[in-house]
């Protein structure tokens, strides 16, 4: 059975979420989001840096979200949540998932690096700052994509997994203001999902 | 024909790469990386927020390079730059692929904004000395998983393209030290390849 290395708030939520819409089961390896778990030996021997998501199948041991949601899907079905390769929805489903990790997640990590992670005295204003400003220049493009749209790729696919994930966590940071009504309605909607109340439960 | 827009020294030197692996023909829309070209109405029609690369492919535009190398691999075929699904290599080629947005080029952006791109008075001292650190962290686990290995994923993949073209951008910024010689030795082998050549000087 697959077993998932897992943290609350955390990008694991994403391979939680992708596993309860496939109906999969698996085994859940849930760690504190802290040091004393995620620093430790054994996780360590997983990924050499601490972080989750971590993916173990049998002999294989995986980390990365993208490349656990891409594994998933190709070794045991997409359960309709990846466009064909011929379907005009493909190339918007390969930019947006891209597009999570690509321009999103980078401001969130400074942000929460710089508010929650780091103690007070060692919090950057100036980069959080800047930060703050970089997130809302790559959520515009979402909000404009979602313009009479209720997914980013025809019907729901695992691209509102990966940047719906993002966008939760940036509602979360208070970074959807009301010039984003697509964006806010999105989130919304994704929320309303059982798999996606269960990953940020878990 | 596929129509490329580009500027040196970024993200789109790794699709120029790519096709060039392919050997597949296109047209370069070879822009400044300066705002005059990449923050104007014609790119920003392009990319919302001017940014590089972008594929045209008749109806079709995308950006993301993690998602236009995707696309081309799966409507044009991958020239066995990706393993199969079914191969023991399938997991590390997604990890590795995956892992270029996701830990390296993050701190890459920083270090470059605050060493090239900001006038001096503008940077951040604290926030670049934080992402050199981040940076040698992310570059350890490439090292330790070359031990040995010519590639990432067996044989030359697209994933030596992604993060092989992260890792020679490391290279060039100082930080792959005298502590990390299989990745300052891969990084070599991957310049000796005549279509990284053509993709670094277009």
């Amino acid at each position: 059975m697959l077993k998932l290395h897992h943290a609350p708030n955390s990008r694991s939520g994403r391979i939680v979420w992708l596993l309860k819409e496939l109906d999969m089961p698996f085994e859940l390896n849930a760690m504190a989001f802290h040091p004393k778990d995620l620093k430790s030996d054994d996780h360590r021997a997983r990924h050499p840096l601490g972080r989750v998501p971590v993916l173990e199948d049998g002999d294989v041991m995986i980390y990365e979200s993208g490349a656990i949601m891409e594994y998933i899907m190709a070794r045991y079905g997409d359960g309709g949540l990846k466009p064909a390769v011929d379907s005009p929805d493909f190339p918007a489903y390969l930019q947006w998932f891209h597009y999570s990790e690509g321009m999103v997640m980078p401001p969130i990590n400074i942000i929460m690096v710089n508010t929650v992670l780091l103690p007070p005295d060692r919090r950057d204003e100036n980069a959080l700052n800047q930060a703050k400003r970089l997130l809302g220049k790559a959520l515009a493009p979402i909000n404009e994509a979602l313009e009479g749209k209720e997914y980013l790729a025809g019907t729901f696919s695992a691209a509102d997994i990966q940047l719906g994930h993002a966008s939760i966590m940036s509602g979360r940071l208070g970074m959807i203001g009301d010039d984003m009504p697509n964006l806010a309605a999105y989130v919304e909607r994704l929320q309303q999902r059982p798999a996606c109340q269960e990953a940020f439960a878990a």
